[in-house]
């Protein structure tokens, strides 16, 4: 929620106050209506191709943006706006260029603002669908898988950057964190496709990828938090490591405990709007307290969802908040894609080899780490190893949300940026199309056997 | 959407980007928490009177306010900040008092900004709840007291505020056009609870609140681009009334004839959020095409939103908008509240005997105008005329909307202001118990006559 205040340059002044007024309008209408329906456009697309509309909004947003046409450009890239854009908005405001770019610049952050709601919404609502009792259903083989999923990507990222690449400490860490989580989604729906949503391997990596969430969201409030202070001395780290623990901790205890007391609030309520405004005010306080004990606000909105994920009005919060999700977490993963300089990756151009080979490396070891936590878990009774792997694979949104707050705390350098675009791309693109073949190939298999 | 960059002052360079961001979370959470639970106190509070919650929610924002607790303050009133609010910030955050209080100040034009979505959100359901047809099945009786409902208290509003009063036109003609709207939501509440909304007087009333809705947001669109040019030529007026005029009746046509292609797009998209997607997209188009010729964004929104009524959709759509509504329009209704200075009306004080005056004026004439509107048609049946005239008193948030974009175009002084507050909570309070009053005692009559 980083919102620089800008000067306002002569530029402006010398505008009549009706004048900027309808500028500012015609700029800030045409900037999200070019964001939703682009974001549309890319989603059905590829709801078409089955495969996840998250990558569409992504695209649509690289489209648009830096790599793209330049449509939609953050100030702090300090790149140029579409020309014809410029020309075309100038016109029907009847304002000069330069002062188009100016308003186009100052209201950038709060569109960044409106993203964040988004943002905020999308990991409540995470946490609100985190079904934690499945998680204790399958036990102790999810939490193995999850935990081997979690540590083998991070420690693979993070230390292969470090030693192979020389990358940093901060970003390399921030670039494992962002390939631990496994977005739950993406695997439910090709699992429940195939029919097989409700077998033992479906069970435990949905369970795995509930934890994966939580442990992934845990050590990104760590991470985030660590950079702010740009020392890795170990006092700090176990406090926040502590700190973030204990916070989820804490939301699971009142998931299982304060769910009745939020029930009965909810019903004693009378005026309209008390689902989407008790649900705003639960994930708000547990924001405020995140942030004052030092923690992200994100970790704070997952807990607030976690903490109603017992609620017996669940479907109803999830009713309500799932619109707000779809119009602003879109802009969100647009503005994402809007910031990424695929050039960077351009094989054509010698001095960008080395950030390609990061790309593969971030690619690989995300894949590796997680078919590798396939294999973490003793079973009686035989289990595809495979398909629990390939399931854990996907990133999807997770990984997306973690690359944009690291974007938004300027911890990576662009081809780190790219590079971890490309790993989430990647996953999300490849886990649904091998699990599919696997799950086809064994499918007779599984239903002459059960 | 005015967002007017501020300069950022060497106090909020000299704290840590880290400290920076957390503090400006604080100040956005935390002030929100606030607006959002303290509307939903007075809100229940009201609904358990049986009046109508929207004047809870202003309510809550005069307590917040500057005639209040001073927690919510907009800068641009000068008013100083809760000193206690601002120790209590600056503790959690660790930052100096007066870099809070500057945190507070750039971080307001974005709490406007959220608050506008909410205006056009719910202008948009307004439109789209808005029952054309029935308005053309009660038809000419409809239509002429929706007429003398808008035009009586316009005339009285305005001619005696400038005759009696001497306030200048354009102040006036604001004033006069903030007495046009009628309440549907309340009228129709009361009406129903009573079992007289199938009645003839009832169905009058509906059609011509529906009419009046669409008469008064004209008035208000031609106003508002009007006092930008704060001149008052017969020329732009007509151009910009004509302009108005066509705009609507464009939309009541599209309603007609293109529902049925948005219904067919909506049906065609799979990515999930589309009902949600593709209302803003309709909203957005409508706002952009009204502000690039000339008229207000607000004229938009509610025509999206009646291009819209006639849609398969409606309910689905009214559902995916109203959390939106729920959430961001209680924003912009606080706000209108905490910039109320209801100290110009306090009677102890001789210098404001004068707007005291003119608030009581300003009601007398809202009132007046309304139930004279009663007698404004011609009917071969028996009907209860007070009962009509009743019935179209309520202003409720129709008047509070006029009100909010008043004061954002800077048009009112504070007494002006502060008397239409009252006229609008007066109307709105009035006419629930009045009718209650009325139906209550014909009630019986008008059962042994059927």
């Amino acid at each position: 929620m980083v919102l620089p205040p800008l000067p306002l340059p002569d530029l402006l002044l010398q505008l009549g106050a009706h004048q900027l007024e309808v500028a500012e309008t015609l700029v800030w209408v045409g900037r999200l209506l070019v964001i939703v329906v682009a974001a549309r456009l890319f989603a059905e697309l590829l709801v078409r191709l089955q495969l996840p509309t998250i990558l569409g909004e992504l695209l649509a947003g690289v489209l648009l943006g830096l790599s793209g046409l330049h449509w939609i450009v953050p100030p702090d890239t300090q790149a140029q706006l579409s020309s014809g854009l410029l020309q075309l908005l100038g016109s029907l405001a009847h304002v000069p260029l330069p002062a188009v770019q100016e308003i186009y610049n100052d209201t950038f952050p709060s569109l960044q603002l409106v993203a964040g709601l988004g943002l905020y919404a999308l990991l409540f609502l995470t946490g609100l669908e985190s079904e934690l009792d499945e998680l204790v259903a399958v036990g102790g083989q999810a939490i193995t898988v999850a935990v081997a999923g979690v540590l083998l990507p991070f420690a693979l990222g993070t230390f292969g950057l470090m030693a192979l690449f020389g990358v940093e400490p901060i970003p390399a860490i921030f670039a494992g964190a962002s390939m631990t989580a496994t977005s739950i989604g993406i695997t439910a729906s090709v699992f429940g496709e195939l029919k097989m949503l409700r077998s033992r391997e479906g069970q435990i990596v949905i369970g795995a990828a509930v934890l994966d969430d939580i442990l992934g969201i845990v050590i990104l409030a760590v991470v985030v938090s660590l950079s702010a202070g740009e020392s890795l001395s170990a006092g700090p780290i176990l406090r926040l490591v502590g700190a973030a623990v204990l916070f989820v901790v804490v939301a699971i205890g009142l998931s299982r405990t304060a769910a009745p007391a939020f029930d009965w609030l909810l019903d004693q309520l009378k005026a309209p709007g008390e689902v989407i405004v008790a649900s705003f005010v639960v994930l708000s306080l547990c924001c405020f307290a995140a942030t004052a004990i030092g923690l992200e606000a994100a970790l704070g909105a997952f807990a607030g969802g976690l903490i109603l994920s017992n609620s017996r009005h669940t479907k109803a919060i999830q009713e309500a908040v799932k619109p707000v999700v779809a119009l602003f977490a879109t802009i969100f993963f647009v503005l994402i894609g809007t910031g990424i300089d695929l050039s960077v990756l351009d094989p054509t151009d010698p001095a960008n080899r080395y950030g390609l080979v990061v790309a593969v490396f971030l690619l690989l070891a995300a894949i590796a780490g997680k078919i590798a936590s396939g294999w973490a878990f003793l079973s009686a009774q035989p289990t595809d190893r495979w398909l629990v792997g390939l399931g854990m694979v996907p990133r999807g949104e997770v990984g997306l949300i973690f690359l944009g707050l690291g974007t938004q705390a300027h911890l990576l350098s662009p081809s780190l940026e790219a590079a971890i675009v490309l790993m989430v791309i990647g996953t999300t693109f490849l886990a649904p199309v091998l699990l599919r073949l696997v799950l086809a190939g064994r499918g007779t298999l599984a239903e002459a056997s059960s």
